[in-house]
């Protein structure tokens, strides 16, 4: 089988009113992120909110995605489950479904350590019958460090690496720790912003969930810097940057992402996690801004109104700050 | 109904050789830990594993703790799930098994907002057809905050706090801001390290991992501080703490308390989580160490070949400072 | 000579316009301090800004307070300088100026290992002419960990702990592993949020920056607990927390102590470290709130134009969030 | 003047066996540096352990290299003091004394937050006569965010920051915010393990450590880069790591760096933070470690015995195993 590189999908699961999965919507978005030029898919991952779902979804997300990309690009299928005999039986089931490999974040909740997480990437090293590839997210998961994915690329199974700490000292000593024994070894990274210095300095491609997005972006950016073409594929990576952190840091994590696919004219429908009012006035603040952005490349229409000015928008601090004054004066005036 | 108050134990659950649940084991633990005089029962909690079973082994394990406690002390089930909807569906089952009440933490893996958490929180409060505990344990979980205990105490649903961050001055500011306006609202301690301190400052109680292992010892502790005892009270936490932190840091978390409970005769089986060699070395070692520490309180036998003198123990530093003087004078003399 | 007992209040400088030290109202508020009931001084604390005073001034505010404080009461003199040698000449200094005993907090900047926190302090154990208290503070300065204080607890020079990080649990590791072979070493806690449990549990005093603005109340606090009137002391317990939490978060520390200090009628002038314009704004306004407050106390009255009903007030957020929802509204309508 | 660019050595400071400063050692490793080709000089950074020097020493380190460098080689003047009055003395001081520019690390002991942070360096801006540069360590000093890094490049003295976190993605929004308005502004990293993508993404240069003891590996690696030999650089950059990383996760940070300049030929002298027992022990088997790696380079010899081959070493941990089964056995069998 070949070495999985390029953009691998992480994305997201459109949702009908009741909160139940929407097959036909999924099905369409899957076309559109491969006609869009993706190299691979990556359902149940964390921008797909695998955690959001049950067992029984989690499968049936896998077996929609297989079916649909129908072998136009390779699926990486999310594979944690509660505990690690759950976890072997769907690396067995993805398996059937035709999933080119499964990637596994490290045991979550409890703080685990190295000895903890090896010992259970180990036991599915020895009993997934499918290529497995280690899922490190260290803001969210145990972490994996490096002589412990040293260790267990020492397991055949143990195809590569899926890094999201976005840490490139990390990335460096993984490769100078791995590639010497293992030089099939793949390292993707999941970190957007740091794309393309992380391919220039060896990695084989990502799981970017901007791509789910804006694909064209990320294949120009990753195709650009694998033509050599740094300056171009940087002044792409700077835009891509802007565009990411306000997807990231403008909501709780993957609402602006999900704000973002649905500009796209794919339904999501709403998050499985109840948003409060005010929340739901700031995504609609923040879907305003993503839409001038993504109309910035030419991706979508301005919002009606059109986009104001960069430079002219003021953080909510500044807002609180004018607001206070306000109130002050009217609370000193005695009309508050 | 009656306030939730005292000590509930925040069980672990017993499994057969292939892993599965030992039902007949976990009816034992549970008359075990009622005789012994602990005042309710925690099951699904953080001791308890909850992340490592499915959602249909969760549900039994509620069941048959129902079953078998059958009104002798109350249950507290914790009933967190992957979704708002699966969480209330939960509650829904809970409350027709006879549960007390429920204990949920806040969404995890995630790192949510505030906001989110007062909105997950919400849609259960409004929806559940049984007494809610939130359940703040900022190490594993989304934090839940001063402002948003505050916010989510004003549904009637929710009828107090379990907390496992052990910050004093947290519990005093939880206190300060909800007693006033709730003087029913329960406060509970999940830290057993503090539990003297925090009863006497007005929580109403605890749900103590240390009361699965040494259900006499913290009962005692209860009795003696509701009883003015502080002094005695005192002696007994400093002795507490001291089998509270080994069986915490000396493995990861819960094995220390897996194997504690296993010397008091109750069959745990092994973790769902794989132990590697090493680890199974240094958990037969703890155990030992553990041993020692019930037979000085006297519920256990000391360990054949008897316990080592108090102050002799050396520390893995120390051990791998001397092994290290040994190889390097065996290397230097080209032995090694 | 006695042991060390109290409340020790980690004093404020004034400073002159030109920012040089007030001498004038540095003793006049050292008499202030003591008229008030505070047991001993503690001046060059983190609330006494010690870092931002030259070497030579930090001398001569150790001075100033020796002499005014007269033998009256103690003085803890922190004695924390650029390197080891610098700062056993300042116990050296300190002694020769009568102080009690010296505060020495942990080597900063460089975060240490114990091995290095513990060679710092036994240099100093073995050269001091006065004795020592180890100051524990781990969110500025390299923590000192129970093994650590535990080894330098056998210098007969090192007297005792001032601990800052409000962790009940630690505290009462210390006390158990210490106590037993050291029953006169002393243990301060300078966590004002969690003072009264922490006297329960056994601590000496405490070095409070909330004694430095309302000296009456943490006295009054203190003689209760110790005459065992805990119900009494809780009460106070409670309403010193909530100013102690306006004075720590409304602003850098210590600006809100500053502010306080200076409600009482001490001039302590302008800070070293500049502020925005929206920083003296923001400090204005907690001044007012501060002011409302200990008038709630008697301890001054209140500011004119009197003070909002409690539970009337907004936080930032909410106040941003009208604000925004104005802004968004005049532009929607082209007004902006 | 001219842009900084290039590698800035942030060098350390010989003393004397009675821990004053060597000057003649200070001076012939200024010479040893300069003519190995270090672009500049940069006293006085974190490296230079400006903490543990008095004001009266970092003044006279300056004075010395400025005079030694004498025009050969910019120096960039760490100027950090007491607080911002004495920080601006500092700063006329150093352009008197012939200094290119100064750096100035964020307000650090207590955590200040952007606005405090702000406020203090504008005052720098507006009041220092030679040019700044910031200096963001986020692991020991109030961190500068990109908002405020931002707001103070409006200030024309302000030229350019230096930055420690190792951030990728902080650095590339920080040029993205900043090179529009500002194209003369000079980014420097601190960050020695990424020092190539560092360079290829934009970065002027670097302020590294390592370019004390291998100013021509470093110089190499900058040159390779600069001239678009990437592949070549790469590898010198992963050579590079493992010694950077040796030195500084085996003994506190700078003490393997100094241990590997003294191994260049540099009589340093002790540290001035004291090291205990098992550290001498564990900072010796450290040298000799660094020592096989510097051999490797062709820079020293390899010590006396040789150099074990690689692979071969076991880690702490296993040593302690080890250990722990041989004492295991010797108690079991009573012989100790």
């Amino acid at each position: 089988m070949s070495k999985l590189s390029g953009i691998f999908t992480p994305h997201m699961v459109p949702l009908h009113a009741d909160s139940s999965i929407n097959e036909d919507e999924l099905r369409r978005y899957i076309d559109w992120l491969i006609e869009r030029g993706v190299h691979g898919l990556y359902p149940n991952g964390s921008t797909g909110e695998f955690t959001r779902f049950t067992a029984e979804e989690r499968k049936r997300i896998i077996k929609i995605v297989c079916e649909q990309a129908n072998g136009r690009v390779p699926v990486l299928a999310g594979a944690a489950e509660a505990n690690v005999t759950e976890t072997i039986r769907a690396c067995e089931t993805y398996a059937e479904y035709g999933a080119r490999a499964v990637a596994i974040v490290s045991p979550f909740y409890y703080k685990l350590s190295s000895e903890s997480v090896y010992a259970y990437f180990r036991e599915i090293a020895l009993n997934s019958p499918i290529d497995v590839t280690l899922y490190n997210i260290p803001m969210f998961a145990s972490p994996i460090d490096v002589p412990t994915i040293c260790r267990l690329s020492e397991f055949e199974r143990v195809i590569g690496i899926k890094d999201s700490s976005g840490d490139m000292a990390f990335m460096l000593r993984m490769m100078s720790a791995i590639k010497p024994h293992r030089p099939d070894f793949v390292f993707l990274t999941g970190w957007d912003a740091v794309l393309v210095p992380m391919l220039l300095m060896g990695c084989d491609g990502g799981t970017n969930a901007l791509s789910g997005v804006a694909p064209e972006l990320t294949r120009s950016l990753y195709d650009l810097t694998r033509a050599g073409k740094v300056k171009e594929a940087m002044v792409l990576q700077m835009r891509l940057l802007e565009l990411f952190d306000t997807m990231l840091y403008s909501a709780d994590f993957p609402e602006g992402f999900r704000a973002a696919v649905q500009l796209r004219g794919i339904d999501l429908g709403n998050s499985r996690q109840p948003l409060s009012q005010p929340q739901q006035v700031d995504l609609a603040s923040l879907s305003r801004v993503l839409q001038c952005t993504l109309a910035d490349f030419g991706y979508v229409d301005q919002p009606v109104g059109g986009c104001r000015l960069k430079g002219g928008e003021m953080n909510r601090d500044q807002v609180a700050h004018i607001a206070q004054g306000v109130i002050d004066q009217l609370r000193d005036k005695g009309l508050l």
